[in-house]
């Protein structure tokens, strides 16, 4: 039975919890389970139903339920939950309720598709990885650059060697890391970049529908457009086959412009 | 008929959008359209129903619908849309589809409750005003102290007077300002504080109950725990009595870890 699988957290091996924004049954996190195998105890938490796009959503409304769920790792099933909310739900419920402890290390994805520039503030992956960083535990977000990634390979081994450096060295208060690994496989990564979050934007088109009763309603559609012509963002490192990997903070104050507004005299 | 009144964004006064997240029939929208009266021509769109912790979702695998709403302005109806998206779909969906222009101003509340210290990442308030500044727009969020506030008075003449500031000097690209008034009247408010986000962290408890069928759900509760000495805060202002503003970014790169994270030699 698979919720009678242990809870994790028992041992002194690092409490390693993994959890996405495609939902737990995404190939990305089966993945990311494979990939970190031995590291440490693994947990999943993972939200039941897909979340993209959420953003750093909390559900403060609605209660959530918590599902036992089968999830298989690489040496038989792994503990896991189902949570009927948020990335950042499944963290905070994580962290604070089903383990026994913090755990040591959080790796969010691995998530179809990219999240750079300013897509990390709409991203779940992100926010799941951000939640972390809020608890005071160091924690990753893992991308594929193709939406429709045909394997994981390369992903996972990125992933695995980002979580070895952090487990190894931790991260400061407030910084988490945004990993990015491009498309193809392992052979064609050219390597790992220190980068920063591009700036860029969605150039939106709303298209307008009509239902059956000739109401108009609306689907977001649009292209996204490079404005950085920097060599050191996320964009220009995946472009050029690097994985990318972006520090983020939780801190949004813009410190540089503390003192003109100080000059305001509100 | 209030879907009769015409569009804004003809004439060459400043175009002004008004969102929030408490939905359009909040009493704190109702207040921000009031307090701005004059400063320019008034649109408003605004989540149907009420969007508290939404963070920065949008809306990606559902249609939109956008209905004609009643709002009543201080010299008559205002040309108002209620969205059944969050924040950043309603900001989103008046700059790039509704309005024949893009506006000149967004200022996103009057929040029921602060949006200070890390509750900024969570807040659909800020998300509407990140997301003006995402598409270039000079941007404020406005927040109450009160969570139940009985009257908005304060806060309007503290909206007015940093909406007329943005007007006159703009905003750099890429930084929005979030702003929260302490509760009580004008005559209370110490004055203006330009702040910095404090670091805190809520302490979540998980309530667990059973239902009728004797499963479990679990209701997010907790408590706010402010880490942080520093008398620049937006809490500390808010506790003295100031209307704290803080810049904000949508940059999220943590440049100073940028050095120590290449020396990983990843």
């Amino acid at each position: 039975m698979h919720d009678s699988v242990p809870t994790p957290g028992a041992s002194d091996r690092p409490l390693i919890l993994l959890s996405n924004d495609d939902g737990i049954d995404a190939r990305g996190i089966a993945a990311l389970a494979s990939a970190l195998d031995g590291l440490g105890e693994l947990a999943v938490v993972a939200p039941f139903e897909e979340q993209s796009a959420v953003g750093h959503a909390i559900t403060v409304r609605d209660p959530m339920r918590v599902h036992a769920w089968p999830f298989e790792g690489v040496d038989g099933p792994l503990w896991a939950r189902a949570v009927t909310g948020t990335p950042a739900d499944c963290v905070k419920i994580a962290c604070q309720r089903l383990l026994p402890r913090m755990p040591d290390l959080v790796v969010s994805g691995i998530n179809h598709g990219p999240n750079t520039a300013v897509n990390v503030l709409y991203s779940g992956t992100v926010s799941a990885a951000t939640e972390a960083c809020i608890l005071g535990v160091p924690s990753i977000a893992v991308s594929h650059g193709d939406w429709r990634p045909e394997d994981f390979e390369a992903a996972g081994i990125a992933a695995r060697r980002v979580a070895e450096h952090v487990l190894e060295r931790g991260l400061p208060p407030g910084v988490l890391l945004n990993v990015n690994v491009p498309g193809g496989s392992p052979d064609d990564i050219a390597g790992y970049q220190v980068t920063r979050q591009a700036r860029a934007r969605w150039e939106e088109e709303f298209e307008e529908r009509l239902d059956p009763m000739n109401r108009p309603y609306y689907w977001l559609g649009g292209r996204f457009i490079d404005l950085d012509e920097g060599a050191d963002t996320d964009l220009h490192a995946m472009r050029e086959g690097y994985v990318s990997v972006t520090p983020l903070q939780i801190d949004l104050t813009a410190y540089a412009h503390l003192d003109d507004l100080a000059a305001w005299e509100l």
